[in-house]
């Protein structure tokens, strides 16, 4: 039961981070395994982090002219071979619903791995002139990727995302608006998720399927690991030339859209947990928090202790503020392990003593700081401490993610980094892909992105000594 | 193009009711056919309602301690087949996915049509001490059922829906549930989406799959034919047993669970469509609809019109009211057509005379009432306005509904109200199923539920003549 096992130890990062995460997902409640194979469950406290991601993004992507829509989850196999790329991008981790009505279909049809197919169908269908453009849609659905090995939020056979698709007039459209998600994410990311970002390109062979470019925001997780927070791609006119979407222009000539798509996933939730997290647990940064802020009565039987925990949470929650009282029979220390591991970012401590004293003890959960405030100024103070949890988890993030990026000018400084160090290397790369093979296939690392901001670390790639044309952020990736 | 099409005449609802609403559903821009036999494509237009009832929906269960969360859309088959009502009921129109990942699956697996059988996996992992209980979970989710004939929002192979299922600790509980979200539902109908609605139970044939009893609300469309707009299901301890969810009681003692679900689906688009609608397009409650007001502005060429019209959109906006001007170079006259089509609630006309005036012209979209307003005053009579459009629609659709609402008490007038008129039926039945099945195989309607409010409307039944026992309403439905 949970109850019980909750302030249970968790592994420790350091010893063994796999099972740490693993230890946090389970005890903080954030997920369950289910009887179908390498698909999750995500419990109630797992999916009110998800809802508060959903509502903020949504509202940032509206506030750029974005509109929701629904599209089938069914891809016939024939839509999903139009364009070469894609399908071969695609078609071998899908799953395939040939039998529907208890009969044999005509035309098998796979569950959608993601809806690019889909999406050209549809503009199709509505782009006719330039009055139509652009269109720009997104859609919060769940895709199916059958993936062999799982992990909890980060890599399973189904997941819940949101796919943004966009149909332009002029390339420079497409271009401009895959950067403008490409910073929405951006910014989503480090003033509401608290997570630092390197925004960069992907090099061609770590593109999207289908893509002209792929953008990418990527992130350091807390054992050097880097994750992939979100993409953005640019397509061209390739889907819209396999698909035939064409438009009128003014000039009364047929041309071809230019598309776009951009997604991101729950795999956020992963990437929460293993920025911030510690070894008592999860921790939340108070804009993803479903609850914000826990009152823990102390003394709770004495007379006036709930009564004044209750009063609080009322003032509290007609401020604004995500509160609940913890008031189940329980030690206050029980219920401190609990809010730690849940990642509660504030708790409020009241007592006899407090109460008699017009004040009690908030303790953050994100650096342990215990703060003496008057009871009087709780309504004020509250809402200012959890905004500087916020920021203050952010630098804690960035700081961590830059004493963890190093340089390296040659193979033997960057085999060290992944041997005695782990994070992001900074190198140079003369953008040939044998390099960039070559670098994989002996450190099993991967080129994460060429950053929007270049640095020169020196003339020569890395790997074959050429003249340099782009440094490169490379990492071991989840 | 949607621009030309949109004052086209649409079929009149009294020629052909089916063509006026498909009509309606294209031109209002709500759905669009896809390459994917029997799934729609929900537009912009369409899922912007989706989300204002989604997003009230929420609150009202969020309201009564529901929590979200999201379960596999797969279920392998050794799981479906644990409860065999259920089975029966759902095995002949699901979809299965027999490959993944290239490879045949070891056992098949159904895309969920609904997700009792996951729910129960899940909560008999969670569930073990009383302490445990009530769980009280809702997923919005999508689901397929391989219907041979489909319709936009009414009947499709993939709709949107959200399923509640909950696990109480008593017989008493679970049922208190059941009746506590019919009326959340009902509420919902009637103050959100001004549809006035029979609160009932099913017969013992129409119930569902696997439930010991199914609650209903039952609304009535203005071609005279019934729908179910929502369902609420008590299912006992029939699931807890087939999937062994059991609790240790304060006693100690180990007890099966008792549980409910209950479910509303893009269906209710439909409804809002056939309950509003007339022969100039969709007619939409203020509550629902993702527009409220446009402000059309009569020669927006001449200097100081479109300002104007702006200013009253910056000061409505303030006010909360969901506006916008149309200002495409069209005549007024067009967009007046437009508006009407889709449905939007208020219309605001304002030219060069009206700002000499200081006032302007709001048009009610529900019956055409022209209201001259003064601008100083707009800001307070807009939301006023809006609200009594929202409870002058739910009072026409509630006197149509009752216009449309017969007695029978012999077959003689049971087969005239299906002949000569068209509507709801109530009469007496002795509960037995055979003459539920006598009725239906001679008119093709079906009982659409005992209601709540019982009448006597005559001792005997109105098929056999024995004793009657229950009086009940009968429709054609969708």
């Amino acid at each position: 039961m949970a109850d019980k096992k909750m302030v249970e130890a968790i592994t420790s990062m350091d010893e063994d981070f796999a099972q740490w995460y693993t230890d946090v997902v389970k005890k903080a409640e954030l997920i369950d395994y289910t009887s179908v194979k390498g698909c999750m469950a995500i419990k109630p406290e797992g999916y009110a982090i998800w809802e508060l991601i959903q509502s903020q993004l949504d509202a940032r992507f509206k506030a750029t002219g974005v509109k929701n829509l629904y599209l089938p989850m069914f891809i016939p196999e024939s839509l999903l071979q139009k364009e070469k790329d894609h399908v071969e991008g695609f078609a071998p981790e899908v799953a395939w619903v040939t039998y529907g009505g208890g009969q044999k279909l005509t035309e098998r049809m796979c569950v959608r791995p993601t809806s690019e197919t889909l999406f050209c169908d549809y503009y199709k269908g509505v782009v006719h002139s330039y009055r139509d453009l652009p269109q720009v849609c997104n859609q919060w659905c769940s895709v199916v990727r059958w993936e062999k090995e799982t992990r909890p939020f980060l890599r399973s056979r189904e997941f819940l995302w949101q796919e943004g698709h966009t149909a332009h007039a002029t390339a420079e459209e497409a271009q401009e608006r895959t950067e403008q998600m490409l910073n929405v994410y951006a910014d989503f990311l480090e003033n509401v998720l608290a997570i630092p970002v390197i925004k960069g390109q992907k090099t061609e062979k770590e593109k999207f399927a289908g893509a002209v470019a792929t953008y990418t925001i990527e992130t350091l997780m807390h054992d050097g690991k880097a994750l992939q927070a979100g993409t953005s791609h640019n397509f061209g006119d390739g889907f819209a030339k396999a698909f035939e979407i064409q438009y009128t222009d003014k000039d009364n000539t047929l041309k071809h859209v230019h598309q776009t798509s951009w997604g991101m996933t729950t795999r956020l939730i992963g990437a929460i947990i293993m920025v911030h997290g510690d070894n008592s647990g999860l921790k939340l940064p108070p804009r993803v928090a479903p609850t914000q802020v826990v009152i823990i009565p102390i003394q709770q039987k004495k007379e006036g202790v709930l009564d004044k925990a209750y009063e609080i949470e009322k003032t509290l929650k007609a401020a604004g503020v995500r509160v609940r009282t913890d008031d189940v029979d329980k030690t206050p220390g029980w219920k401190f392990s609990e809010q730690e591991m849940r990642g509660i970012p504030m708790r409020i401590e009241i007592g006899p003593k407090d109460i008699e004293a017009g004040k009690c003890i908030i303790c953050r959960r994100d650096n342990g700081e215990k703060i003496e405030v008057a009871l009087t100024d709780l309504e004020a103070k509250v809402p200012e401490i959890l905004e500087t949890i916020q920021k203050d988890m952010f630098e804690a993030a960035k700081a961590h993610r830059d004493e963890h990026t190093y340089v390296a000018t040659t193979m033997e400084e960057f085999e060290k980094c992944f041997t005695e160090k782990s994070g992001f290397v900074k190198s140079m790369w003369c953008e040939d892909q044998a390099c960039e093979d070559a670098i994989k296939e002996k450190l099993a690392v991967t080129s994460r992105c060429m950053p929007y901001e270049q640095e020169n670390l020196s003339d020569k790639c890395v790997c074959c000594g050429k003249p340099a044309k782009k440094m490169v952020y490379w990492g071991k990736a989840y």
